[in-house]
C-alpha cells in the first residue's frame, strides 16, 4: 500500500532516544520483544505526538499486534492491565478536588483520573485503519484469558465500555442477506451459524431461496463482517420441529402467514456482552410487515439448551413432582413403581417412548414457567426479556444429537406480537413470570400446584 | 414511514400510570409541556423498559426534540444539567468502596457514579436512526447557551466526550468531491465554505474543474452532510495569493508538481472540538502523493486571522520594534517622524502603500515567529501543531476586504514536507519555535533581536 | 489512459505500406489529410486485420473523429456517402443470385449488397469504448448537412437505422432525477430543457422537490447523458398554467391526487428520429401508479405551437367561421364589422382582451379537433397517437413571450387514463378523429357545423 | 409486479374482433393454441397499434413464449420461418424500383423488403424488458432445431444479425470476478467451465485468491449473466500443465512475471457465433499491464483438441512421415519395425511411453505448423488469428481423461505479445503459416522436409 515516511522517521527518533530500534514484526525477532516494542509504541501513542502523527502510527501498533503470538498476547494484556490502569494517588487527588467543587473541571478530571491511560490508548489504536477490527480482536484474546488471570478484568471492563459505545444501535447497518450477497460474506455465515449447522453451499443456498429470509447488522468499521444474523423461514402457519424447515421443498412465500425465525447467530467473539439480537429481531418484524403486509405470525423457532441438565439436577421427588401427573404413566410404561427406576428409565428413553411425552412437555413447562424467581433458561430470558411470549412447546423438535442432548429434541416457540411486546416486557420485568399462551397453561394445568414451585426455586 | 405499535402502547401505559399523555410535538401543545413530556421519555429510555424498546422510543425522543423551539431547547438543556449529572452521595459512597479495594467492579461502579446518567441517556438516544444527527445538533444548542450559562459545563463535557470517541478517525470516510457528486452535498459546500466564499454554481463548478481537487471526511452515521472538507489547487510552483486560484482558466493537472491547500472548512458547527483537520491534511497528502507521483511541494495557502489586531494592540513602541528597519522608510515615505502618526497612516493604508509591504511582512513574521511564547494565531498553531513550517509571508494575498481587514491581505504558505513533519512536529512541541524557511529567516534578519521578542511577549 | 502498442505498430505498417503516416490529430496537420487519414483507417478498420485488432483502431478513428473542424466533418461525411455505399453491379448479381433459389445464402448475400460497407464500418467504429458517442454525434452532423446536400440522404438511412436499433426501449435505462443526482447530469437538465427553460440552480432545485417528480432514459452505452426527461408536478387538481407551477411554494406531495407532466425534452440532436415519448409517459404513470396509489390523474400541461400560424394563415372568410358564434362578440368590442378588421385587432390584443379570449379558445378547438385529415400540431399528434386525449383549452397558460407567439398563451392537457389509452389509440388511428372531453365538445359546440370542417381542411 | 391495463384492454379487444381470446398461458390452454395466441401477439406487435402499446404487449409475448414446451418451440419457429419472411413479389418490385433510380427512398424500400418482417419482430420483442433475453434463449431453441429444418436458417441469419449488432463490444461491460462477487454469479461459472471443470464451491474459491484472476463480459441487457470469461493463473514462468495450476497452493502475486491465461469459456448457447474471445483476451492483457506493469509474459495454456483424431486418420506412411526422425526410437522400443504395430502400440501407450514422448511432440508440431492450408485445430486457429504465436508444445500437459482422449495430454502455450501482435495477425493472416518460437522450430527441425507438408496436406 503505502509507506508512511513521518512513521519510519519517528521509529528511528526513538531508536536514537535509546528505547531500541522498533521494527516491523519478523520471524526473527523473539516475540518478548515484540511485546516491548508494541508497549513502546503504545506509550508514543499517548503522547501530543502520536496525537499529531494522525492514524500512520496506530496503523503500526495494529501491525504489529496482529503478530503477536497466544503467548504474546497474554504478556500484552498483563502489560495493559499493570501499565495503564488509573493512579490511586491521582485518583485521590482528583476525588478531593472534585469535592472542594472550586473547580470546575473537576469532574473531568476526576473522570480521566479513575479511567486511567487505557481508553485513551484504545480509542488511539481506533484510529488505524484496522484499528476498530484489531480491538475486537483484543477482546476476543481477553475473554480467551480471563477466566485464569483477574487482574484482566479491568482491561476488559474498558474495551466493552468503547466497544458498547461504538457498537450502538445508530451505528449498525441492517442489511438483507441473500444469493446475490457476495460469495466472502456468505462463508461467513457458514462458518458462524450456531444454531442448526449449514451443511455446505447447497444447503446455504437452500436457506436464502425466496421462502426464507436473512437479515444482518454490519458495522461500517468492519466492512464485509456479519455482526449478527437470523434466518427466518416463510410458511403458513407454526413449526414444531427444525428438520422441516431445512429439507423443506422451495415454496411460495406469498402465500405465507407465518414468519419463524429459526436460527440466530452472533458472529464475533470479541463481541460477546454487546448485544444486538433485541434490535435485530424487532427490525425484522418491521421489515417483514413492511414487505409482506400478509404476514400475521411472528415466531421463533427456539432450543431449551438448558432443559436436560437442569432436570438432571432435580432429586428424585422434585422430578416427579415436576412431571406431575404424568408420572404414573412413566410407572406404568416403564413398568417400575421406584422414582430412582423410572428417573432413570426416562433419561434412557426420553421423547422417543411415547409414554414419556407429556411428562417431559411438562417438565419443560415447569423449567420455562414455573421457577419461582423467573426462568434460567439463557434462550428464555433473551426473548421475554424482549417482549415476547412462550406460545408451545413441542416434542421432537429437533432430532440431532445436540437437541437430544440439550432438552430430548424439545423445541419451543416464542411469540412476537408486536402490539403485545410492551406489555409482556413491562409484565415480565415487574414479576418474572413467563407469559404464555393457553397451550402453554393448559401443560402446567393438568394439576401442578404452588407446591411445585416452591420445590424447584433452587434448582436452576 | 412507520408506526411502531408499541410505542404507542407504552405511550397509553405511560400517560395511564398518572405522567400524562405523552403526544406527539404540535402547534397545539404549550412548549414547555414538550420539554416535559421530552424529560419523561427520557427517564423512560434510561430504563430497563427503555432497553427491551429498541430504538422506537429513542426515535420518538428524537422527534419531540426537533419540534422544541429555541427557548425550549434552553429549558431542556437545563434539565439536563440539573436532573441527569452525578449524584454526589453516590459518588462518594462509590469512592469509599473502591478506596477498600475489596470488590472487583468498584472502579466500574465509580465509573458509573461520577459519569451520572446523562451519557447513558446520549447513548440511548444514539440508538434511533437520526439519532447521531439528534445530538450533534444538540451540542450546537448547548454552544450557543454555554456561554451565558455555566451550568451546562457538564452538559458539555459529557457530549464532547461522546462526539470525540464516534468521530474517532477510524470510523471517518474519507471521499473525493468532484462535479459528479449529488448536488444535495455540493450545495452543503457552498454553504459550509468558510474561508473564500463559494459566489454560486459557477464559482463551485471551477473549484471541482480537472486541476483542482476537493476532499471531505463523512460519518456513516450522518450521511450526505460533510463533515470538514478541503479545497486543494493544483498547479506550477507556489501561489502567493488566492485570487489567481479562485479566478485561474482551468489548466492540465498533468503538469501540475505543486497542491496548494487553499481552503479548509469545518461544517457541522455541534463538532466543535472534535478535531478533523490534522487527518484530512495528511491523508490528502498520501491520496495526492498515490495518484499523482509528479506532485513534490504540499502546501498551504493560509489567512493570518490574528495579525491585524495584535499589531493594533501594540503600543507605539512596540510596534516601532516590530517593523524594525523598515520603521525609517515608513518615516520617509509618510512624510512624519512621529512614532503614533506613523502607526494611524500604517493602519490607514496598509499594504497599499508600497513603502508599508516589508514593514508590515516584518511585523507578521514576528508575529508568527518571534513570540516567546509561540505563535497565538490559530491557524498557524494548527498547521505548525500538524508539523508543517512557515514557508512565505505573502503580501496582497488576499484582496477581499476580510483578508484586509484580518491581516492586510497578507497570506502565508506553510509547507508539509511528509518527510519533515515527524522532525517539525517535535521540534515545535519542545520548544515553541516555529519551523521556517530561509526567506522567512531573511525577513526577520534584517536586525530584529532578542529585545523586541521580549517586548512582545505580552501581546498575544 | 493506454498506449496500445499494437495500433502503434499497424500505424506504422500502413505508413510504410504507402498510404503516409497516421497521426494523432494535431493542430499542425492541415484539416484535408486528417479526412484522408480516417478514410484510410475505416478502411483498415473494415479489412480482416481490423477485426483482429480489437477495439484500438475503432478508437483510433473514434479520436480522429473528433479533431475535425465543421468543413472536414462535412467531407467526411462526403466520402462515406461516395464510398461506402452499395455497388450497384454487386446488387444485381446478388439480386440475380437470390431469385434463382439456389444458393442458401442468397438472401444475406442481397442483403450484405444493398447495405453496402457503411453500416459495417458504423458497427465497427461502435467497439470503440466512445463509439457510440462518436456515432451519435456524427448523426448530429448529418442532420445539420442534410438539408443542403441530398446525397448524405442514405448515410443517415444507415445511421439511424442501427441506432434505432441500438437505442430500443429494452437497452433503455429509467432513472429518476432528483436533488441527490449528480451535478454533471443536472447540468445537463439545464442545458437540455427545450420547453420552459430553466432559471439557474435555484430554479432547477424547485423543480426537483418533494411535490415534483423528474425521469429521464438513460442508454449504458452514453452513461452520464440523458436522452430525454420529463418534469411532473404533483398536486391537487388538474392545472391551467405553467406559471403557477414554475413559482409554486413547495406543498406536501401526499395529497396529491394529479400528476402534470408540463415539460418534456429530448436531449441529443443525433437521436432525432428516435423516439423515446411514448415509452418515458407510460413508464412513469406506472412508476407514479406504484409509489403514489392515491394518484388518480395523469394528465399533461402542453403547449399549441402550430396555432396561431396556422390561424393567421386563415382567410377572412376561414377565420370568421374559425371563431364561429363569438365573431358576433369581437364586432362589438371592437367597434368594427369588417372581417379583416376585426382580424387585425385579434390578433393585436390576443387573449389579452376578455371578449376575444371566447373566440380564440374555439378556433383552437377547431385546430385540434376539427381538421378533417386530423391534427396537424405536432404535440397533439404525439399525445393523440400515444393513446391520451384531448381535456382542455387554458387560456393563459403561458404567459411568456414565445407563449404568446405561438398560440396567444394558451394551452391544453392531453388526459392520459391508463385504462383508456389503447381505445382512444385505436380509434385515433382509425378515424383521426380528436378523443376529447365533454368540456371540448362544449366549446366547439355552440354552434359550428360540418361546413367548418370542411372550409378548414387545407389550413394545415 | 405490475398490471398493464391497456394490454388487458387490448387483448378484450382482440377477441371481440373474433381472434379468440388472447389469455395467459396456462396449464390448461394446449399448447398449440398457445403458439396461435403468440403468432397473434407477434402481427399486433407489428401494427401500429403495437408501437403505441409501449412495452407491454412485447412483455405479454415474452411470457407467452417462456411457457412454450419444447414441440411448441419448434412449430413457432416454423410459423416465423414461413409467414414473417420476405415477400418474393415485394422484393422485385422494390428491386424494379431501385434500379429505376427515380426515388429517394428507393434503397430503404429494397432492404425492407428483403429484410422481410422478422427482423422489425425481433426488435419489437426486444422492448420488453426481458426482451433480450428471451430472444437469446429463442436462439438457443433455434439452434437446436437447425440441423433437422433447413428452413429455419433464414430466421438464424435474422436474429443472429441482430445479436451480432447489440452484442457489439462497443455495448460489453467488463467486469472482474472474484471472490466478493455475488454468489449467484459465481455460480453459473460453475455451471458454464467448458474447458477444466470446477470441482465445487471449494475449488471455485481456489481459482480466485489473490494470485488468480477471473475476467468477465456483460450485457446490460442481461444483467447478473456472465457471456464469457477468462481465468488467469499469475506465477513466475510460463507452466507446461494445468493439474499444478488447478492444485497449487496459494502464492503471492506480486512476485509473478507471467500470467497464464488458462480457461476461456462462453457462456450463452444463443450467442454461438457472436465472437467476445478476441475482445476479452486483449482486454484483459492491458488490464493486468495496468495494474502488476511487473508482468513480462502473457500466455495461454491451451488443449489441442483435434491432435489425437487427426493423427488418427493419417495413414501409415503418413504417421510414420509425421513423428519424422523419432519413428525409429518408437521401433527400438516398442521391438517391432512394422508401421502397423509400431502405430497401434503408439496409440496404445500414448505420452506414458517415454519412448513415444518426442514422437508425439513432433507430430504435434507438425498439426499445429504444417499443414500446407494453416492449421485447423479451432484453438489453434482462434489464438493465432488473434495475434498469438506458438510457444510450446507441452507433454504431459493434462492427465485427465478428456486430455489424453484429445491430444495423449498434449498442452501448448499460445504466446501474447502486445507489440508483436500485430504483425503475428498480419503475417498469419497472408500466409496461413503459424508463427512459432525456436523452441518449436527445434521440434519441427529434426528433418522433417517439405515432403512432410505435402503429405498431410488433405489430412485436416
Amino acid at each position: 500500500m503505502k509507506s508512511y515516511d513521518w512513521v519510519d522517521s519517528l521509529v528511528r527518533m526513538l531508536s536514537e532516544r535509546g528505547r531500541g530500534m522498533v521494527r516491523k514484526p519478523s520471524q526473527a525477532v523473539r516475540a518478548s520483544d515484540d511485546v516491548e516494542h508494541a508497549i513502546d509504541l503504545c506509550n508514543e501513542l499517548l503522547s501530543e505526538t502520536g496525537e499529531a502523527l494522525g492514524t500512520a502510527l496506530a496503523q503500526r501498533v495494529v501491525e504489529l499486534l496482529s503478530g503477536l503470538d497466544e503467548a504474546a498476547q497474554g504478556r500484552f494484556l498483563r502489560r495493559l492491565a499493570n501499565d495503564f490502569g488509573p493512579n490511586d494517588a491521582d485518583v485521590r487527588a482528583a476525588f478531593e478536588l472534585w469535592t472542594s467543587k472550586g473547580s470546575p473541571g473537576a469532574r473531568n478530571a476526576l473522570m480521566a483520573a479513575i479511567e486511567g491511560r487505557r481508553q485513551r490508548l484504545f480509542r488511539r489504536i481506533n484510529m488505524a485503519p484496522s484499528g476498530t477490527a484489531a480491538l475486537v480482536q483484543m477482546r476476543g484474546w481477553l475473554l480467551r484469558n480471563l477466566e485464569r488471570d483477574a487482574s484482566l478484568r479491568e482491561v476488559d471492563d474498558d474495551l466493552r465500555h468503547l466497544l458498547v459505545s461504538w457498537f450502538n444501535r445508530g451505528f449498525l447497518e441492517f442489511h438483507a442477506i441473500n444469493w446475490q450477497t457476495s460469495a466472502d460474506i456468505l462463508e461467513k455465515l457458514i462458518a458462524y451459524e450456531s444454531v442448526h449447522a449449514v451443511n455446505g453451499w447447497g444447503d446455504l443456498r437452500r436457506r436464502l431461496a425466496p421462502d426464507r429470509r436473512c437479515y444482518a447488522f454490519f458495522h461500517p468499521a468492519l466492512p464485509r463482517e456479519p455482526l449478527i444474523f437470523v434466518e427466518v423461514a416463510l410458511q403458513r402457519g407454526l413449526t414444531q420441529a427444525v428438520g422441516p424447515i431445512l429439507e423443506a421443498p422451495i415454496s411460495s412465500a406469498i402465500r405465507a402467514d407465518t414468519a419463524i425465525f429459526y436460527s440466530i447467530s452472533n458472529c464475533q467473539d470479541g463481541l460477546r456482552g454487546v448485544n444486538f439480537g433485541n434490535f435485530l429481531i424487532k427490525q425484522v418484524v418491521d421489515e417483514l410487515q413492511r414487505e409482506m403486509p400478509q404476514l400475521t405470525t411472528f415466531s421463533t423457532l427456539s432450543p431449551v439448551p438448558g432443559f436436560r441438565s437442569w432436570l438432571a439436577a432435580l432429586d428424585d421427588r422434585q422430578l416427579t413432582d415436576a412431571v406431575g401427573p404424568h408420572f404414573a404413566t412413566l410407572q406404568a410404561s416403564f413398568g417400575s413403581i421406584e422414582p430412582k427406576a423410572v428417573r432413570e428409565r426416562l433419561f434412557e428413553v426420553g421423547a422417543e417412548a411415547t409414554a414419556a411425552c407429556e411428562a417431559l412437555r411438562r417438565a419443560c413447562a415447569l423449567y420455562l414457567c414455573g421457577l419461582p424467581g423467573g426462568p434460567v433458561d439463557p434462550v428464555a430470558k433473551f426473548h421475554l426479556g424482549n417482549g415476547a411470549r412462550l406460545e408451545r412447546i413441542n416434542l421432537h423438535g429437533d432430532a440431532s444429537a445436540k437437541g437430544r442432548a440439550q432438552s430430548f429434541g424439545i423445541m419451543v416457540n416464542y411469540l412476537y406480537e408486536p402490539e403485545r411486546i410492551v406489555s409482556n416486557h413491562q409484565a415480565f420485568a415487574t414479576t418474572r413470570r413467563t407469559p404464555r399462551s393457553a397451550a402453554v397453561d393448559a401443560v402446567l394445568e393438568a394439576k401442578a400446584g404452588s407446591v411445585v414451585a416452591q420445590v424447584y426455586a433452587g434448582a436452576g
